[in-house]
């Protein structure tokens, strides 16, 4: 949680008069998103969330984030849709940075994950991944398998400081996975962080009632978001794998979109390469964050017990597919 | 801001099955408060604030917080009005801290202040003042002049690290007050903490629209409450004294609540218990807190600037006082 950037009453008074969404009435910092400053903003009409983006979030990058969005929430899928100024304009600026304000969303994301957690956010990604297969902006993955060598070569000499042999480790995976990736899987729009956070439910249902923080959104594989969310939603917190989990996720995707028998045998393979990506972006955290930042960098230990366990997997039976 | 304890998604819905406000189908942690956690929680009713209180709060006053709160709403006075539950009882606990629920207030705390909301501040805290004059409960200063030689006991041998001379200037002021302090002056229920960020206005509006945070409220002298007000409101970024916020504030006050010839002569010497008052606790802060804490202390430096200006002032119309 943090609050980057402050904004005074007469700034954000200023800022909401170039809408036609009434007159501002309450708002407040929130403690969501660790990438940007958001705050929750009640006007006269609604509530809404107002984005600050901070320096990690590339400002080239904003208009497909937005794009996507408004494409989605077009589609019926329930994420934030982006606020278009009186000027049709929705990505402004406020306090020097760019600056969007969005629908609100209603619902929590869930602390304890439960199986039906995981059927919900099996279908809600699937839902995703087929409503933008229209949307006609393209972003690369910045994370995809291309940029983990020089993410690790940058932060390669410290691996040993987190446990003993980890460089190597990582080196010898890195080079498994550059030459076994299956390119040539079904590609298009994929959320690329739907961890936990980023989807809410309302108490004791299944149904996801929204997905936000599209701001890894990009273009790649589709398996390979199931393989990132199967990571995100099916360990225990004793690192343990929970095959239940699993099945409800990868069962419940494959209602809305089939997985091919191509895309089940990569399974294995992209959930390394899952596991690697966030191994490697919190080692470069908790190599390169200050002592005194405003967020405590995440331990890159839970996700080498991923890669360990997906290294162990023979194929997806594993994972409880057929 | 902070939020210190993460509250999950089951704990909450259980906690609000204890009320009578409907389910939750929003919550967030809030940037407001230092000392406690808020989460704005959304119900299908309406939109109410939970706080836990953290260790800074003393349990044991809490029902004196709260009983005031009570009845200062009861009264018609704009703050936040705690929530019973279905068994009656407001103070709860929950994730092992002690916990309420309560209104919701609309509107924001000013970052620029203007001489108008100087005007409606000094009015809100009169209204405080006499709307708390038939609050039963009783609770003394744990701040007042009495608490103030202890605080520099506690930090003294730090204070020259902040500036050279700082111990003495100190020592000798704390003699000065503990001397002349006007100790029968007219007594009450007191915000104590009326700083900028506890009062909310609506945009361009001279009337305060709510105040919150009574968790220093206390019985002490009305008037030193309002010294605590002029110096939180009436110093401009630069150290400089703004008699006509002053002005404003001391004559809206005024005309809820007149102000004696006494309490008007004794508030050149309130105004130096109030700044050494923040001035040590600052100080103290200052001092005790770790590097690595959520929060960052404030400078005590403002506070020698306000106390010097007020050693200098001779009587009452320095602050615009006839």
């Amino acid at each position: 949680m943090a609050v980057y950037t402050d904004v005074s009453d007469e700034d954000i008074s200023r800022f909401v008069a170039e809408y036609d969404i009434g007159d501002v009435v309450s708002f407040k910092g929130i403690a969501e998103g660790v990438e940007n400053t958001n705050f929750l903003l009640q006007t006269t009409k609604a509530p809404y969330i107002l984005t600050l983006y901070e320096k990690r979030v590339n400002p080239d990058d904003l208009p497909f984030y937005l794009g996507l969005m408004d494409h989605l929430s077009a589609k019926g899928l329930n994420c934030p849709t982006p606020i278009h100024g009186k000027d049709g304009v929705a990505l402004r600026r406020l306090c020097g940075r760019p600056a969007a304000i969005t629908s609100f969303l209603q619902g929590m994301s869930p602390r304890r994950i439960q199986p039906h957690h995981c059927a919900g956010v099996g279908a809600a990604l699937a839902e995703l991944h087929s409503a933008g297969q229209d949307f006609e902006m393209h972003l690369p993955n910045a994370l995809s398998i291309k940029g983990w060598r020089s993410l690790f070569d940058s932060c390669a000499e410290h691996a040993d400081d987190v446990e003993p042999g980890l460089g190597k480790m990582i080196g010898e995976e890195l080079a498994f996975l550059e030459e076994n990736w299956p390119h040539a899987l079904p590609k298009g729009v994929i959320h690329a962080d739907l961890f936990p956070d980023n989807v809410f439910f309302f108490p004791n249902k299944e149904a996801v009632s929204g997905l936000i923080d599209f701001y890894f959104a990009c273009n790649d594989l589709f398996c390979y978001d199931v393989a990132i969310c199967m990571n995100a939603w099916c360990f225990e917190p004793d690192n343990s794998f929970n095959v239940t989990k699993a099945k409800n996720l990868l069962s419940h995707y494959s209602k809305v979109r089939p997985l091919s028998d191509v895309e089940k045998a990569a399974l294995p393979i992209l959930a390394r390469g899952a596991s690697l990506r966030f191994l490697l972006t919190r080692l470069y955290d908790w190599v390169n964050t200050p002592k005194d930042a405003l967020v405590t960098p995440k331990n890159p230990r839970e996700y080498i017990n991923k890669l360990r366990f997906h290294q162990r997997v023979e194929n997806a039976t594993a994972y409880g597919l057929d």
